[in-house]
């Protein structure tokens, strides 16, 4: 019977699984898993800089191509790097497997069972403690042949349910044992639902959807479509639901919450009946105990995580806790049978909206003016972009702008944070986007200040040649945060970015006059390759804020 | 009865701590500690580009100023990435506070205390979960009254016993509260200590003392001294209790362990008594099961850490749990009254192992070549050192090189890492130095691999003007590594190292022959300020290694 070594036989697991990059920093506590990768055909190892980056990168990969992305880490600094991208993984549900190297078995500290004993064999760490409250499971493997069981495990947890990242650790002796393959034991998933369905949607005289990143998760664009325009009702989208629909599309009245459209407030405090479809309905989309909604509403939320419809259930008058797909057919099933009726309340109600859409759309408050507004910068980046493409950006006044500029015609996605907005998610973000589909053009718009925050993987960029236009926009820094006690201590901390973009061999362009935009992109739109785009913008850009 | 914001409590009672600077990232939900820190007119807010760099700066910030190291953060990520720096301080036993913002109290996933809810406020994170396995003491305030307790409890904590991290998490509502001073309860530590006092030196031939940080950390040098010249005995250092002698002390063997002095391991093979003081014997320094002793040999360990004790304990014949300085006088009390006998063997021990040092000593096998030998760079840079300089060395060859060819005369000191070598450590480490103490030239060497892990932090550096000499091993990147299964791609993923410099604006210089070293050197090494030197080392350089 055949044996195989275990860090052979996950390499082949995962290939099987299409997996064909892992992104990895290796180190002498992950040498069986690092070489695997390296001699395996199919898979390509790619060399990044900081652990802290790899999540964020294998998050990218995995909603860039689906399935999902893999990260390689090494004993003690290299998993506890990691957490910083775990974390955005975690509170943003996507599937990230992160393998860890670890010192074998009789030199960890969980096997010792000393208390306080803080670390034992060469930059041992027990990572498992660490990284367990912010993984969906995360676990050391002590038995060579639980191996099977722990992949399918793993992988099942992490692409069910509510998506999120898991992690497992792996000791020096566990990576080089062999095994039979007969000998190992698998594990398979029972997907459990609590269904509970009721809706009244006849009686609304001014219905509303919000829809989130479970629509796209669940592949359910179609059925939210149909569901609108049978109800003829307005959407409201959360910011990582945002690129589900084109702005054109008659229903979307676009990104909501406190760096929402202008006037997304009005209608989510108007709207008498809400349904909110594949959204935790955060703090910052819908409010403290869903304040931005009218105390008289009656709001109904469907998602597949009980845990988000907990925190704000008192103030619900109904629950679904299913998957987006299957709960809008089972709807647009009952309003096929028994389809709405013509009412002319809901009819003024949507136009009312419409006009709402037609005056105060972000594009119409767009300045063309030196310095140069962000959102002008947002606009044109935005007309730019070509079906396929992506866009990416980074925390502060580039995510504010991009989400009440960006508007998705022909196919266009978007790779952003949602709950977190981490400083510096950019860089990675595009990284990991570029390798998993190094055709497409990506198009990503930071700040001086978020730019230093992941600085190292311009390196990556450069090396890869991967196909990222980064627009920086240069105005003097830390501008969204400043209202927000972020203490910067003059304008002498700012990078020369000039200087940055030679340092990294990375072509650099430089707009500083809004009306040489189009006569510069020229020069660097079609061609393929990592760009660096620095444009002088206004130091007292003012945000949009919502009318309330 | 004078009321006080709980914010400006805080930097006030750090500010009579002694605190003077805060390592701090500011954000929105920290925005009243940053404020209260910004507003003191006696401490400054040192303005750091990524959380994982904050504890490494406050750790060396402590070794340099005494006291402890202080960190602000903010909520979610801000936390988050700043575990890579506390797992640092853990292992490494580094007195640091870290305050982190967090959300309102009741937009908190740890009160709302519902199973699965991964995120509630905005950046919310249950960040003690995260970090309650890598600190001391960690724990979130939500009794505005408490914080005096709960300060006092964190700092007494961090810095009795073995040191360590601490962490407190700071709601908004909390941070902005007004208390009525004379309502704060605080807080009284009770040292205990477990004392067993065994000793019988009398009959030793060969008897060896090892010696770590413990001595440091317990200012008992001197009682170290005394010791090894009454027992006419040598000492073998651990990693970071090795420049707490000169290396041309009669005694001092200099740096035991895998990366050790070439006969190190050959002394502490052949001792039949050791006494280990104040350090953990880790397996890199005394192998797996203290191997690198002799089977037949007594070893007694003196530590305050019972876990460190204990995982080595079957292999001890007597265990002292005691603060190191408190262990020797109380030795050396027992040696004056009952002098040591007169032994031949002992002295022959002596002068056998004096042999080795005279013989085996790394400078003796320094290269003067082309490309240069990374000893020869470790050879000048000690040279180079003088009274009140720091040392500052990274992961990879260079950490290794240092440890062997380093001598400490003079009163020069190291700040490097013990248990992990975490990659690109260097920067922030030399950063921290120089912020507590900006007199002191701090003399740092780093290898091309390690300078890109935190080169975002070259900017701090640049901006602060900080009197750090930046020499860069270029090998050809990761040399220490390849034999560990690191997988680089190719030579282009080397940096330009002049175009880096020249982007952060330091000053550059290059070596590329040995012979020019000391022209080079006299143009910064008086000159105050940042500098960096690129050093075109030997590919195929080969480390000393241990005879065994």
């Amino acid at each position: 019977m055949a044996k195989v070594k275990v860090s052979d036989f996950i390499a082949d697991w995962l290939y099987k699984r299409g997996i064909t990059d892992v992104f990895m920093l290796s180190g002498g506590g992950a040498i069986h898993l690092d070489e695997a990768i390296s001699k395996h055909e199919g898979i390509r190892g790619v060399c990044i800089k900081n652990e802290a980056t790899g999540p964020m990168m294998a998050e990218a990969y995995a909603r860039t191509k689906g399935g999902f992305g893999v990260v390689y880490v090494t004993t003690g600094p290299g998993g506890a790097n990691a957490v910083t991208g775990v974390t955005e993984c975690y509170v943003d549900s996507s599937p990230v497997l992160v393998i860890s190297g670890q010192s074998p078995i009789n030199q960890t500290t969980k096997n010792a069972n000393i208390p306080n004993l803080r670390s034992f064999g060469i930059q041992e760490l027990n990572i498992i403690d660490v990284v367990k409250s912010i993984t969906k499971y995360a676990v050391m493997i002590t038995i060579p042949e639980s191996i099977l069981y722990e992949l399918e495990k793993a992988i099942s947890v992490a692409t069910s349910g509510r998506m999120g990242p898991v992690w497992l650790d792996i000791p020096l002796d566990i990576q080089s044992a062999y095994v039979e393959e007969d000998n190992l034991f698998g594990f398979s998933t029972n997907k459990k639902f609590t269904d509970k369905i009721s809706e009244d949607l006849n009686n609304a005289k001014r219905p509303l959807i919000l829809a989130g990143q479970g629509i796209k998760n669940s592949d359910a664009v179609s059925e939210l479509k149909r569901l609108a325009s049978c109800l003829e009702c307005p959407i409201i989208l959360s910011r990582l639901g945002l690129d589900c629909l084109p702005y054109s599309n008659v229903n979307n009245m676009g990104l909501g919450g406190i760096k929402g459209t202008k006037f997304n407030k009005l209608i989510m405090g108007e709207a008498d009946v809400v349904i909110a479809i594949g959204t935790s309905l955060s703090v910052a989309f819908a409010g403290y105990d869903l304040s931005f909604f009218n105390p008289n509403a009656k709001i109904y939320m469907v998602d597949i995580e009980l845990a988000e419809i907990t925190k704000v259930q008192h103030r619900l008058s109904g629950v679904v806790i299913k998957d987006a797909q299957d709960f809008l057919r089972g709807l647009l099933n009952i309003l096929y049978a028994f389809p709405i009726r013509y009412s002319a309340e809901r009819k003024n109600w949507f136009e009312h909206c419409l006009k709402y859409k037609e005056k105060l759309s972000t594009k119409l408050f767009v300045k063309e003016q030196n310095p140069i507004d962000i959102y002008f910068v947002a606009k044109k980046i935005d007309e730019m972009s070509k079906k396929g493409d992506i866009l990416v950006d980074d925390a502060g006044s580039s995510y504010y702008v991009a989400g009440q500029t960006f508007s998705f015609e022909n196919g266009v996605k978007e790779i952003t944070s949602g709950a977190y907005a981490s400083m510096g998610l950019s860089i990675p973000l595009s990284i990991g986007a570029a390798i998993a589909d190094p055709k497409v053009c990506i198009l990503t718009m930071t700040g001086d200040g978020s730019l230093e925050t992941n600085i190292q993987e311009l390196k990556t960029l450069s090396y890869y040649k991967l196909n990222v236009k980064l627009f920086i926009i240069n105005n003097g820094g830390y501008i969204s945060m400043r209202d927000h006690g972020r203490h910067v201590e003059d304008e002498n901390t700012m990078l020369n970015i000039k200087k940055v973009a030679d340092a990294y061999d990375i072509p650099y362009y430089l707009i500083d006059d809004y009306k040489n935009f189009d006569t510069i992109a020229a020069k660097f739109k079609d061609v393929y390759g990592p760009a660096i785009i620095e444009i002088i913008c206004d130091s007292e850009q003012k945000l949009i804020l919502p009318i309330c």
